[in-house]
């Protein structure tokens, strides 16, 4: 028995949205927690007290990925909240590799697990100063020193003009670490389908072009939320 | 002086649309002629004699691209047609490699160059049953042997249930080769950009559906083309 892992959701199959597999076939599991407030997480209710989650095992979580998607599915993305602050995934990540199964995590690297060394994709996510929240560059450093660059990339969500100025000074301290821009969603609530993609959509072309325009980011991917341009802001898709 | 490549187009920087590198900054090299004629072709201009192209030396491309883009760019993708009919790209993607840009090549996997063995992102493309064109199994399988796993991908575009179950063939012959799913764009013609996007959207998630159900397309990536979500079918962006 390890301490078990707070558990919001467990969803899937379905393609991941966003970052360094975009548009893999994958299994969600979201665990609850998290060190950061960010102003406009789009899974707020992971640390805000109305989401509820369970205390599970790794295998409990295996039998519900299982049951949900029996023989259906060779990649697991590890979300949150923070993972990170879960010691207990690193029995959930040994056991999904024994059985040939991938994973990614996404964390923002405010807190290091050695168990980070065995997942596939990790995705590093700071925070840009529309967040409201302060990036531990030191913590960051070791982040980007300890994984493989093969498993590895760095990607910034934004939001404006000083949220970009944010990507250049991560882009310019990691020249060489994969980096992923990414479209803020600025209405995490709206139920007006039309009207949000045609919102991301601008937002999307308005980032392609501060990026094709700057000499200073060249080797830089530029990318939308596919859930959120297919499913607005649906949950559990 | 090599044999000059015929050039239909030089355009960016701007993000690749589509496929493993999908999001990146990159500039593109659009070459003249193809072996194949795909019904849906959305370059058909490339050979078939309406696009007038220019035979030039690899010197020649650098140039244009410097001056459409000076200190802006680090990833070249070489497209066509079908860019492995021309020998002298091998010039030009050595003069890059030596400049510190990348590059990208995508191809039907129909003609080999052993220019491909330098080229950073290869993404083959064999064409499904909608296309009209025969698959010629032993090139590809010469492809999949001889490029490294890292370089490589396989893309196939999916118009309907048949060219899915061509995909699916694609992925049993080579299950450790990276596989992307593609929607095909029905209208390559159509100016009503709503329309289209919304048509587009449909029929990938449709695309998703069928691969999130199936046990056999489990380590897949089902991906939309960006550029026609944001831009329609105008060319040259």
């Amino acid at each position: 028995m390890v301490k078990p892992i707070p558990v919001l959701e467990v969803f899937g199959p379905t393609i991941q949205g966003e970052g360094m597999v975009i548009g893999q076939k994958t299994m969600f599991v979201r665990t609850g927690g998290c060190d950061y407030r960010c102003s406009w997480c789009d899974s707020a209710f992971t640390w805000d007290g109305t989401g509820k989650s369970e205390a599970l095992q790794p295998e409990e979580i295996i039998n519900r990925l299982d049951a949900l998607a029996p023989s259906q599915y060779k990649h697991v993305t590890i979300s949150g909240g923070n993972p990170l602050l879960h010691q207990g995934i690193a029995q959930l990540i040994e056991q999904l590799n024994e059985r040939g199964i991938k994973t990614a995590v996404e964390t923002q690297g405010s807190l290091w697990q050695d168990w980070l060394l065995a997942v596939d994709d990790v995705t590093i996510s700071p925070k840009p100063p529309s967040s409201g929240m302060k990036t531990d560059w030191d913590k960051l450093d070791y982040f980007i020193d300890t994984l493989e660059p093969s498993q590895l990339s760095l990607k910034v969500v934004v939001f404006d003009e000083i949220d970009y100025a944010y990507a250049k000074d991560v882009h310019k301290r990691y020249p060489t670490t994969s980096l992923y821009l990414q479209v803020g969603n600025e209405d995490t609530t709206t139920g007006d389908q039309n009207r949000l993609l045609t919102q991301l959509l601008d937002r999307y072309e308005q980032l392609i072009n501060w990026t094709m325009e700057d000499t200073e980011m060249n080797y830089v991917r530029v990318l939308p939320q596919l859930h959120t341009l297919l499913w607005g802001n649906k949950r559990g898709v």
